[in-house]
This record gives C-alpha cells, sequence and structure tokens, in this order.
C-alpha cells in the first residue's frame, strides 16, 4: 500500500480547507493544518495530526515548517487572491512536489498553472454547476465534468426509452452519447450489449459533450 | 420538453451563486439573479435572464420581486448565517414550492430544514471531500462514488500498463474494473476495443468497486 501514510499539509482552514484536511486524516494520512487566524487552528486541532498558526506569504515561516518535505500541499485560501497566489509561488520554490490551489475565476486558476500549481481547483464553480444540472432534472443523479467538452451522467432511464434496445435508441447518432454502464437493480451492465432493451428503473451511466447529456435530461 | 421554461430565482451571487445561476441559464431557463451588492448584480448580468439588487431579508422586497410564483429559489448567502436563515424563513412563508440553501455547518444545515428548506447544499464541504479522495492518489483526476459499492474513476494510465492491450491488463477480472473509456489527447475511444493498447499519457475512464478502483490507484 505505496499510497498509505502519505504526508498532507493544508493551508487555509475555511469551510473547503478544514474538509479536505479532516478527511485526509480519517483516511489514515498524516495532516498539518495551517491558517494565519487562531480561531481556525483551534476549531480543527482534534480531528488533524498538527496545526500550526501562520502566515504563508511569509517565505521564514514555511521553511521552519519544513513545508518542502510534504508530499501534497493544498492552497485552500480563497478570499485574498494575493495570499492565495504569493503562497503556492513560496511553495513552488521552495520544491513542493504536488501543489493543489483552489482558485475564484478563470483567469486566477490560468495564473496559479503557470505558477506551477499542480492542480487547480474550483469547488464552488463546480459544485454550482452539479446542483444546477441536478436542479433541472430529476432524471439527473450525478452529473461529473471531466473537461470543459466531456462529461459523465448518471441518468434514471427516461420512459420513452424503456422497452428499446440500445441501438434503437440510437444516442450516439443522435445524442453523440455512449452508453458505458446500465445499472439495473444491484446488476451492473457493462458494457451493455447493443440489443439490450432498457427497462423502467434502469439506471444509465452516460458518457460524452455535455450538450448531448442536456437533451437527454429533457426526455421524459 | 416539459423539464424547460422552468423559473427559477437564485439569491446570494458569490462563486456558488453565480455558477448555479448562469448554469441554469446556459441549460435553458429563465434566471433571476439577486444580491444586495451591485457589484456582483452588475457582474452577471450578461449571463442570465433578469438581476436585481435587493436585501432578501427585507420581506417587503422579497414580496415586489413576486418571488413566490418562481419554481425554485436558491439561497446561496454564505457568510452571513442570519440573513440566510432569514431568507429562508421568508421564501418559506411567502408559500416558494422549493428552496434550496447553502449551509456552513451541520447544525446551520438542521436548521435550515426545520425551517423549511427543501435541500440543504454544503458546497465547500462536500468538494472538499472530493477532492481529498483524489489526492490521496495522484493518478486520479476524479473520483465518484455512484453507490457505496460502485465508483466511476478517471485515472492516468499507471506506467506499468502502458504497451499493454486492455485485454492483456485484465482488469476485469483482477480488480473487477471496466475501462469503459480513452481519453487520448482530445480525442474520446469509447467502447474501447479489448485489443487496445495503452499508451503513455491515456486516461481511462473505470467503472467497478471503489475497492478496485483503490488497488488500480495504487498501481504506479
Ligand atoms: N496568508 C495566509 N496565511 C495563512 N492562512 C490564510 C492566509 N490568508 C488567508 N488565510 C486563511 O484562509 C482561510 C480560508 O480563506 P477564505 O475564508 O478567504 O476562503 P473561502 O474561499 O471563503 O473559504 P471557504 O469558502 O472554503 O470557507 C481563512 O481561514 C483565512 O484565515
Ligand atoms: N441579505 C442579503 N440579500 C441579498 N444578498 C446577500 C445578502 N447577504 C449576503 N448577500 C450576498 O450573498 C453573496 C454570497 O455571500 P458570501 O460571499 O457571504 O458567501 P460565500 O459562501 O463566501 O460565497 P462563495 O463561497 O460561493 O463565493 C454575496 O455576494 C453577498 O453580497
Ligand atoms: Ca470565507
Ligand atoms: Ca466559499
Ligand atoms: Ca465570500
Ligand atoms: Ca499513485
Amino acid at each position: 500500500m505505496k499510497n498509505n501514510n502519505k504526508q498532507f499539509a493544508v493551508i487555509g482552514l475555511g469551510r473547503f480547507g478544514s474538509s479536505i484536511a479532516t478527511t485526509l486524516f480519517k483516511l489514515g494520512h498524516e495532516v498539518l493544518a495551517i491558517d494565519m487566524n487562531e480561531e481556525q487552528v483551534q476549531k480543527i486541532s482534534e480531528t488533524v495530526t498538527h496545526v500550526v498558526q501562520a502566515d504563508t506569504t511569509d517565505e521564514n515561516s514555511l521553511k521552519a515548517l519544513g513545508i518542502r518535505n510534504f508530499d501534497v500541499v493544498v492552497v485552500a485560501i480563497g478570499e485574498d487572491i494575493q495570499s492565495n497566489v504569493l503562497t503556492t509561488l513560496l511553495l513552488k520554490e521552495l520544491g513542493v512536489k504536488y501543489i493543489v490551489a483552489k482558485a475564484r475565476t478563470e483567469l486566477h486558476g490560468k495564473m496559479l498553472t503557470k505558477i506551477g500549481a499542480d492542480r487547480v481547483v474550483y469547488p464552488e464553480r463546480d459544485m454550482g454547476l452539479r446542483v444546477a444540472h441536478n436542479l433541472v432534472s430529476t432524471n439527473v443523479l450525478e452529473y461529473i465534468e471531466l473537461s470543459p467538452d466531456l462529461s459523465v451522467a448518471e441518468i434514471t432511464a427516461p420512459k420513452i426509452l424503456v422497452g428499446r434496445s440500445l441501438a434503437e435508441t440510437n444516442l450516439r447518432v443522435k445524442y453523440e452519447l455512449n452508453v458505458v454502464a446500465i445499472k439495473r437493480n444491484e446488476a451492473l451492465i457493462v458494457p451493455p450489449p447493443s440489443d439490450e432493451k432498457i427497462r423502467t428503473g434502469d439506471i444509465l451511466i452516460l458518457i460524452g459533450q455535455s450538450k448531448g447529456i442536456q437533451k437527454m435530461e429533457e426526455l421524459e
């Protein structure tokens, strides 16, 4: 289990940062949680390995923490873009191997990538996307964008498709969608044969362009 | 297309609220976006149907907006818990049919449910959970639990699999995993033929038991 006992540091203990820190700790990893605000640091102290109150825009503080020895450092500072960017820059300069940084906007994200963040995340935007898709159609159980063009969706089979085989639904041509699996009760049919008939209650797992999935959501 | 032309209102245009509002609008729905802050309102004005600058803790403002005629109202006010709770309460009293409210903490969420929110969301907490799971293995780009037993993962092909065909990797028998798609540069190969050889940089989209995916994550 090579992945076990990784050392993580999380900087910025807002809602997002503290959720990451406590989850990683629960998953069995060592987690150092850092915030400049004493209150945030105290709140989390029981649910991570170590806590430190520090301003991470100060290079000497970062060095003193031995930050470069961590496998992954998460920058979850949100509102203060300058602190977020400067912290990321310092981490990179200090030789941190894998940096995850939270971005506010697309532009901010591009900047973080340029600076050397290995992964940029947009928690609020992504959850907004997901909740919006879930609200529009009660058929959609899960919706995840893999890239701007490509999404995976888990959808309750629309009534109009019930009784038809996958080939007959022609989703591939009509919506450029691929049904990669069917969940039927406890069973998973993967890959589903093209003559497989869709039944009431089937859950379809689809891959394709967001546009096609959108059209699918509108079927009854 | 029964689901089209639903009327949505989104209150609080931070990162989460504006992502929901613009996504719903892109999906073809009518969206009224509301914030007390003029700047937030102006920023979003081109990407939703209507915008209004208003303090939603003021009952008369809400009434004037005809808020009860909307199908779904999202309360995305985050930091000011009092405004969040009071807004939700007023929406309920005014007879809004479906209220989605953003919560900061578990306790806050319980309160919102008691007041009558139909759905409570914790965007930062949920994304923190998800990102934490993804970070445990750096191969994993996306990880979504479809059910306690079943997950979809997007994984950079481990080096040890490069040069082998899907059939040769034997992932189906070894880990009970199904490769449902391969992302290669801009192309999506779906379904991938069993004699398809994995190349460096390929991204595999897998479906299977969380346990199998976890084992896969540990391959180098
Ligand atoms: N220079 C810094 N050094 C250390 N911690 C910092 C620094 N700047 C900000 N922080 C901390 O980062 C935390 C998260 O930042 P902030 O509240 O701005 O983000 P947010 O995006 O609103 O968070 P969330 O939405 O996840 O609650 C705060 O607790 C703040 O004290
Ligand atoms: N009473 C109110 N009426 C209308 N809008 C309000 C009210 N109170 C706060 N807002 C607005 O809600 C928006 C989001 O609130 P806030 O920034 O506190 O949440 P947040 O959780 O930090 O947001 P996010 O993380 O999604 O960016 C702000 O633009 C703010 O102006
Ligand atoms: Ca904050
Ligand atoms: Ca936030
Ligand atoms: Ca905010
Ligand atoms: Ca790994």
